[in-house]
């Protein structure tokens, strides 16, 4: 691996800009793109991003701003993706050089819809990127506590022991502690299911159900997590880890996820349609449930939460009765 | 075992009342040890109880109440127990029948101060009750929505299975919704460590950190319970039923536990005794927290979030910098 290796962060949301802040702790410069010209002229003037996470002071000076995606792609090394799983494959199609030398981390928390893989496989099919290339940052981490400096754990995942660690090294600050894995699979089936739970969580609330029947569907979530993931890529982990267990934990209980408010809409009878426009954006659960539940299809793990999700969110059934139906099937 | 055995419940706290709640629904007859007569004859006139989950209407006409012990152990072929753990041995004392032939259950979430045993282990040893007549009622379940009717799942614990389905009966409704188990010792266990945490999720709040770093010692929190009660008592368990994470989640998120809002206390700068004055209530998590240690001085797992209450509340240790020990162990 190269010496001194420059980094980028591609998107411009409130996880990619964290991400920046905590990358300037520990480089003295760092690429970011973003794709709005007129955003990034703010960025210079007022040193926070006018849209999200603003009150993360940005250290200007730092940064190597563009909103040409080729020209950051030429610059860096290693190139941090953070861009809404629903918008990365426009925004890569803008790539015109060959990337399969470059080292990706996917910090993008979902699946591809166009190609129903999540990000590290969607590089490694798409742009001949081998694993040993390819990384994944993952939380527990609500970016707005980023933001704040309170302390948080990031869990940085590659098969290749030492760029997961270089990372780590580039990320950790007095406020963030890491931790490295070689789950780059599970990590990224994790941070992408956890938010269809929210969604149910979210559904539950809207429903009526209360916090005891809250801390049971955690308890039914976690496990199914980990039957879905053993199916997907068989492998030693511990579930209940951090990055698996605590990133499900941080987005269920958090009355701030965009999947968990989404879910309550539905539940207190909102259309998915309603529910969408009202929150004017988008709930990246949406998404992962109609991926996740086609690729249980073919595995057949036993996923109930995943099923009455999807049952609701694209068969158009009826919350309430899937959720009695559901309570039946937990313990 | 006997035809139609007689259940009386022993205690009248908000647990105690929504045990009699659940089991009215399914009971012609319960009998109610409740040590104050006065709280009997308002019971009597009024429908519930004064001073605990006073908003569940009792079927007064079903229970068969009296503050005389021994008239109740005589009445029950099968006694529950729901006195908090620091006052179960004064209420025992009174006991002057031999009730080695009865059928036990604890819903006590604790361990017996003077004998430094779990409830199920202090009957074994104290009255001659075998395991096999011992059962455990677990949640995670607040009394609260018990009260409100908001489906709730609760654990039935016995190395009889057979006594363990025969409670599961007697409790299940159309909100309550019932599983067995036969682990006795990891359930009660699970019920008192998960005070532990409650008490360090407050003092984590209370001395500012987030919920990204909640999540974190959740996550940690559930994988030392696991090495803590593997010590204890091995055998095949899933820690993340519900009876274990589910209760751990349910208390350990919850604004309304007694335990968390203790720890918050400490963790904003009350002394232990401030915080116990000014709550006017028992954390049991505190008396858990001396015994969970003590216990695990000799079994040694690795169990650095008790270790850091312990030293909290026992030792006077600066909650500050025991955490910010605390936070370089965690991952």
């Amino acid at each position: 691996m190269i010496n001194n290796p420059k980094v980028a962060v591609f998107g411009s949301g409130s996880w990619a800009t964290a991400i920046i802040k905590m990358l300037c702790e520990n480089l003295d410069q760092v690429g970011w793109y973003i794709r709005n010209e007129s955003t990034i002229e703010y960025i210079k003037e007022n040193q926070h991003n006018p849209n999200y996470l603003s009150s993360a002071e940005l250290s200007v000076d730092k940064l190597h701003l563009s909103s040409n995606i080729n020209e950051l792609v030429d610059y860096a090394d290693i190139l941090i993706f953070a861009i809404p799983s629903a918008f990365l494959k426009s925004e890569l199609d803008k790539i015109t050089i060959d990337i399969s030398t470059k080292i990706v981390f996917s910090a993008i928390k979902g699946i591809v819809p166009e190609s129903g893989l999540i990000v590290g496989e969607h590089f490694h099919k798409n742009y001949n990127i081998p694993f040993e290339n390819i990384g994944v940052i993952t939380g527990p981490c609500h970016a707005e506590e980023v933001a704040m400096e309170r302390l948080s754990y990031l869990t940085i995942a590659s098969q290749d022991a030492k760029k997961a660690k270089l990372m780590s090294k580039f990320l950790a600050s007095n406020y963030i502690n890491t931790k490295i894995s070689d789950d780059i699979i599970g990590t990224e089936y994790a941070a992408m299911l956890k938010n269809i739970y929210a969604i149910a969580a979210g559904m539950a609330h809207g429903l009526g159900y209360g916090d005891n029947f809250q801390s049971v569907l955690m308890s039914n979530s976690i496990r199914e997590m980990k039957r879905f993931i053993k199916k997907v890529h068989k492998m030693k982990r511990n579930i209940n880890n951090s990055a698996y267990l605590g990133d499900l934990l941080v987005t269920g209980y958090s009355v701030f996820s965009r999947n968990r408010m989404f879910g309550n809409m539905i539940g207190k009878g909102y259309t998915v349609k309603s529910a969408m426009m009202e929150m004017s954006m988008i709930a990246e659960g949406y998404y992962a449930a109609k991926s996740a539940y086609a690729i249980n299809e073919k595995n057949k793990a036993k996923t109930p939460i995943i099923d009455a999700v999807y049952e609701v969110l694209y068969l158009n059934k009826n919350p309430k009765q899937i959720f009695k139906k559901l309570t039946e099937l937990l313990d």
